[in-house]
């Protein structure tokens, strides 16, 4: 039911359930940099610490701090910048 | 670094991690009734869902839904009613 996962030999581990039909993950980034794929597009919200990221065929990064959200769309990809270990929200919106 | 941890047969997971100094972890309930005790002090934080505790001595019950934040003193222990499966923040004030 709830599912563990782990990407970047263990320097991101998150935690998979559903919630009311929802998908979504809670996980935790060590300091690095970072670059993930989206099948479905999700929302992205910052937890404890910050995320700074850039969308793929974006140019411009963007730092997000706790309580702020990004969202990435499907078939897409995002690179992180991670200054320090960071916990996240991921919803998946399909 | 970071760390993964499970309790009560896996149906309730969470990651530890370390942020500028402060000790917290990430993690998901699934449904079901928990009771947790605390050494240090600590802030919990419901982050996607509900959670309905009873602090240690008081008789009644209150619900948190997400982004809202209850503590628990150190040296105690608080019990938990969850409805559905749902994502936390615990913060470690010592």
């Amino acid at each position: 039911m709830l599912k563990s996962n782990e990407y970047f030999d263990g320097n991101v581990k998150s935690i998979g359930f559903e919630h009311k039909g929802d998908k979504a993950t809670v996980g935790v980034m060590a300091a690095g940099h970072y670059e993930f794929n989206t099948a479905a597009p999700e929302r992205m919200t910052v937890v404890k610490g910050a995320l700074t990221i850039q969308l793929k065929d974006e140019d411009e990064w963007h730092t997000y701090q706790a309580g702020q959200a990004f969202q990435v769309p499907g078939h897409s990809s995002f690179k992180l910048e991670v200054k320090q270990a960071t916990a996240y929200l991921c919803e998946f919106l399909d």
